[in-house]
């Protein structure tokens, strides 16, 4: 039977909003695409959409929920010809989530097709958008990334190229972009690369795409990754790398490495599996406990939880245990369901914790709602302590560049301290991995706080860029349409 | 059981495009632009959509296929909230039919959202919006009328009304439009008035529409039709006229007599039925012959065989019965079923037809396939003759004003003489009513050649306007997405 | 446009529960079912089924909804392989529509598996059911029709016919049967043989149905007719005749003429269509009025509206325009558009109506609540005196032989005097055809009172059979198991 | 991201065929009931069902699907009203997966309605039902759930206890049963106890279900097990217990704690998870490898990883990460995903294996197909040596008691030596738990061969109980109907 270290979709974690993954030069470029972002799945799981380019017209699917649910067919797959595809999966940041905002988005544009699908989040997204409408744009979508088309569309430059890059230098915010066009295939990361995009090959093909598991699963070989503010164009001449935008260093985003990224995943030339087992390490060095075992919450914390039971020599077991049959059902759930609440997912494993100190460990606090009810559920099975370890430090301040944070005033760290927060979840003790052990933990001495080498704002406030529409207007504009249904 | 009068939705049939219903000023706009679409069900069958305007936003529900199937339900109407309201059924002319081509179409303009409803097709639309792409726009649909949306949002002048008919003046082809906005409900007519559109009245709220009928079904008052080349401005401070081209005289398309409208509807004074059963009656007058029995093919055929049979006093009678459950069943027959072909449909009423000398009795003949196997089944039956009268000239020339024709070469009188069209058919004698006798059963001596009073090109060729996607290139220019399923 | 003489598919109507249709010894058996359920679709709309047998197993596809929605791909038809095959179209009855409750029935006996569809209703139903579960059957459905395959399953005797012979004979009430065994089709008709049942034959395999426009679709021969009491064998062997009943004067059901089966149908030997008009007729001669126009309600009056005008010189106009687009729809209406009622369906054809004396032609008044509305719309439109005329009498009694007629407080005649009903309806005069007038349309003098020579229960009260049910109880027992859905 | 220590769902895996949940006396019956079954979803993914009763009348729901999918809506368990209910969840063993199929059956008696879910497997099933339809009994669904209704149906007994009991003594096999009638619930296990059956209370309601997760969820008191050869009757006045076989010693099914049970489930007393650790514990001493690294592959082998890593010192890595996406999706897949097999759900962690000597720990191997991918994708990461470890014997034999095992020819063991298995997966070495191991884990000194304390016939080939359908016939005699799609 199942053992439970399962992702866990629910309302008390982070989301990411997005993958991409684009091919060009394979026959089979849409089934491939297909099954890059089948691996990419965890980036994104409520829409799909995938854009194949025959040689002579483009072709679109774009569907909302799983990948597997809609591209897993001959019949699906075999609508998308061509040997060059270009594919996304989304949860919706900015738009509701509507099949006119599934990405790839598309244009007919004087030159001919031209697609595009975003990983990242601009944050001059609606001024924008209203300067276009002011100007006759009509705008078909909500999602931000319509008005990458736009500005392509009514850029003044001749070549397709030229014209993106134009666009480009308009975008304020984080972006790792894919486009497709008749004749190439171009990705583009920010200036300060705060979204990743990874480049591969197989069989000669190039593979653009959110993560090193997309080339895994295809069995492609990873090239290197796509730089901050670097633009590449894959042609039928091969690859050319512009860089249109002033140098500065990189700051990925450091999420990834703690959350985000798939744990046979590497990114920056590191193991995200090893990073967050060395995370659970360095948590354990800074705040050591006595116990007797230590519990992963499934299933975010289990390599943390790994590392901290390896630096301590306290065994690591199975405390809870996962129902795997959740993931997308009891949607619409009766009373007496909801009452029971963390139970539907979980249930304690009570030969496991009763009468033991148990070690709770998870990669972060959200809201803290769900830290509260597992807590419980140890100490009703006859847990004598429960500690809690996160391997990451508390979460104060909301992301604009394409992660789903609650508003400030519902992070948990924000509006408590930590022994307020102790309380809160119910435990004998909690302790944060601190900003500087997160950095030991990819390799750093610590941050460097003149030039930080991540994108780290939710722990420290430190945004990389103006927050063009937050300081226009304190919330977003409504648009006059509502969504329609379906 | 059922009398089988009914309308055949079949190949050899001409089509429609679509049908209009606007309201102004009415508490359940939604519902009753429901019922309105529902009774202009006939002309469009393939999408039904409707956008209503609440006083601060706009709501839309587009979907495929029938009024009542999609919008019969207390919860889609409550999501049209508003007073004010607009919708649409349509077959597809130009533009596969896919979601986002389901009209009513919506723009967010800089000075707020514009949905607009056509009936009819732009002999220039191609033509603009290859001038429109050029120029920066995205079009998101491949239907004409997107075209209009974004020569409003282009538009140099500042009201709304003034950029409307900016946009219009550059339109060519057939339209009978309705457009709403925050505040206005403003219906257009091409000069030369080829697609109907009438003005009512329910309770102090106006309505535009297509057809009368639409108007009997909310019990609401007729007032007068939308005179060509105007444009009525509906809003709270009553309505305004406006005449922005030259005047000219009108053309209305002829087959809304023929074919088009209900027969329960109104047009230009005169009744749908009468004109029908006045058509039969001149047909008998031109063609008349020895006959037992006058037989309907039903439904098309049923008002001028009771003409033709009451000008003759030669018994009407109904030979042919009709399976009704046949609409929107057999899609994907077998070849079994496919080999049985008409009889799915019809079958011969032979205590009715044997042994006697049947006149049968259609509005029209467009590629002939139905006719040939209606007659064969007389035959079978018994009929001793069968003489077949059709009430409308031969249709000889394809049109490009939102009737879906098919091609030239396809058109049985553009390419065969009465003779052969006889043989081909399998008929003892074979008649149509003359161009002069269309024009007799609406009431003039005549068709008055040098200023003619209907479009009526079909039979003779004679266009009111230029053709320019026609003349500029020979056939539809295809775009480089390929529509996307579902 | 369409011309309405649509069937009418409401609350104020008879229903007929049944129709079947089997065929033995054809290779494409099931496609020819499919076609045949397809012309008795008039019969039932609610669900279809069809077995075949293969020559070692029998196959079963059966559905809620329309013969074409389901039976129509050939992906259904060739999973029903084999060269026998055996179908059914239902009202439900007895017993709510859920899927187990679809006919054919099937079970699998010591003997092979047995199939069976039944056209009709049985009696005494509920006391063979309850009779047959205290000897430890177990029921799965909760239609009549599972009795007769318990019955059969029970039987002492060994061979098949001779245990459905045995079965039969328990039977009280309307049934006309086709089973279908591994080596057999068996039709049976009860011996006063209310409900039809057809003989026909297509290239050398023997057909039974309902109706013979069931053969005319698939262009098979008519036979003749079962007769009542009769049990057809039909087998690799041919067709071989049984008699287990003692010899009685058949009493066909009168409504099959009057309403159920389809106009181009022959029964008895006569054309349904005929005596439709005989009656129409019979009617005109019976109570005449002075009157401008002769108006049917669409579409059951239009044949004897023909025969009424055809009587009288009066003309027959369409002074009612139907909404083909309502059969299935509106199924949910708001508030609105339950207020609008009959114009969703029905819409006044002012034309014809206005100033004029018009008499309304229908075959039949049920509760008469479609009636009224009605007339009151020919009065809206500016009729100047309504006339009802109706083409059989009264009904007065409820049928317990498979016709779904309300109770009887709510049938109107059964209520009110023919003045009463009169002034109910709102119209200037009322008048039935006599029962005498009824059989002389159908070509004898009038009713043998002795004797009569058809079931007429629904106007006089003289039921042919014993009522075992009814006397039993006052109302149906309440199986333990309630339905479930979908 | 996820930790993928997920339950893999392939064809290389045993199944279960099914969970019981039965409660009386609560006013949420059918709620909880959903619940439970909820829990017990690894039991049965195919269908699940649910009945109730009202005190009056039972209702039923029966859904192809998860429980979530449809048993998670207040509509749909408002409909089952009521304070006893029954449910359950299957794999098919017997009988395609149809509707009529799914469980709880339910009959309606002489003495009002009964249902009955059933967990396990008849071996005289068919032997039964070809007696029941020689004596006239009509089998509807293919189940052989079904032949006990028919038993109590048919007992000469008068109280419905006692009939019940009557049928069990017909029965041959293994069964866990749950019964609901109008005024009892009553439970029933087998003379050997095969499978599972778990007594447990919630605010005096009590609950009958197959594993004690199902308890734990609705917060519900663990009591007892049913003992082997019991039968409880719960009713108003309380429970009692009932012992109509003769007293034999009890033969669980062992494979409930290699495999079936959920890992926080006790069963006899004992923690399944702790068993499972054991179990790698004993693996550990039995068959010791120098190596660097112990890698579960997920999820089946997570615990039995854990207690070998325990037991040698070694760390603990997850080395395979699975995708979670992929439970019910690629039902479909095209030719290019199916060649890339594995990677759909599993990737190597490369950093983890890299030049390393792994453990693969597993529970079992059926098939050995998906073990021989595995190993593979582990050497094409760089691993230096692979070692497998299995913590159950060699399955040599096929199930007949509700487990769906492969035909024997099938079995990887029941055909290969351990040298040929090892070579055929391709690891440098292969080891199996002995039989006596499997005992110790459970904490007995090992196999009593006189009487062996468990069911352990695949291992052995013990069956314990006659096969009488398997000697009756080679195979399973087909059925004259074939099942119906959907």
């Amino acid at each position: 039977m199942s053992m439970d270290l399962d992702f866990e979709l629910n309302a008390d974690r982070l989301r990411e909003e997005c993958g991409v993954f684009g091919i060009y030069g394979h026959p089979d470029a849409a089934a491939l695409t297909a099954l890059g972002l089948h691996a990419l799945q965890h980036r994104g799981q409520e829409a799909a959409g995938i854009v194949s380019f025959d040689g002579e017209r483009f072709q679109t699917e774009r569907r909302l929920g799983l990948v597997g649910d809609h591209f897993s067919s001959e019949k699906v797959i075999n609508r998308l010809q061509g040997s060059s595809a270009l594919g996304h999966v989304r949860y919706s940041t900015t738009g509701e989530t509507i099949l006119r905002n599934v990405q790839p988005l598309f244009a007919e544009l004087a030159a001919g097709g031209f697609a595009v699908a975003h990983n990242g989040n601009l944050t001059n997204g609606l001024t924008l958008r209203r300067e276009l409408i002011s100007q006759g744009a009509i705008c078909q979508s909500t999602s931000d990334t319509e008005v990458i088309l736009h500005l392509v569309a009514r850029s003044q430059k001749s070549r397709i190229v030229e014209r993106y890059i134009d666009a480009l230098r308009s975008l304020e915010g984080a972006y790792a972009l894919v486009a497709l066009t008749n004749k190439k295939l171009i990705g583009a990361r920010d200036p300060n690369g705060i979204r990743p995009l990874i480049l591969g090959e197989l069989n000669g093909a190039y593979i653009l795409c959110s993560e090193t598991c997309a080339l895994d699963i295809i069995g492609a070989k990873y090239i290197r990754e796509i730089e901050n503010g670097e633009v590449v164009v894959i042609s039928d001449d091969g690859i050319e790398s512009l860089r249109p935008f002033p140098k500065t260093p990189a700051r990925p985003c450091i999420f990834e490495y703690i959350y985000f990224s798939r744990p046979d995943s590497m990114l920056g030339g590191r193991s995200i599996y090893e990073v967050r087992k060395a995370m659970g390490r360095e948590l354990a060095r800074e705040s050591a406990v006595a116990a007797d075992v230590i519990v992963p919450i499934p299933d975010s914390g289990v390599p943390a939880a790994l590392g901290f039971a390896q630096e301590t020599g306290i065994p690591f077991e199975l405390g809870i245990i996962r129902n795997h049959y959740v993931g997308r059902t009891f949607i619409e759930p009766t009373q007496t369901i909801r009452s029971l609440g963390v139970k539907l997912k979980h249930n304690a494993n009570r030969a496991v914790v009763q009468g033991k100190r148990v070690v709770l460990v998870d990669d972060s606090i959200v809201r803290g709602t769900t830290s509260v009810k597992i807590v419980r559920m140890m100490y009703e099975a006859g847990a004598k302590e429960v500690h809690m370890r996160i391997s990451s430090p508390p979460i104060k301040h909301p992301d604009f560049y394409g992660i789903d944070t609650p508003e400030q005033k519902s992070l948990l760290a924000a509006t408590h301290t930590l022994e307020e927060m102790r309380q809160y979840i119910g435990v004998d003790s909690l302790a944060f991995l601190s900003v500087d052990g997160v950095y030991r933990s990819v390799g750093y001495e610590g941050r460097d706080n003149a030039r930080p080498q991540f994108t780290d704002h939710c722990f420290t406030g430190d945004y990389p860029t103006h927050l063009t529409d937050l300081v226009g207007e304190t919330k977003k504009q409504q648009l006059s349409l509502l969504a329609e249904a379906g």
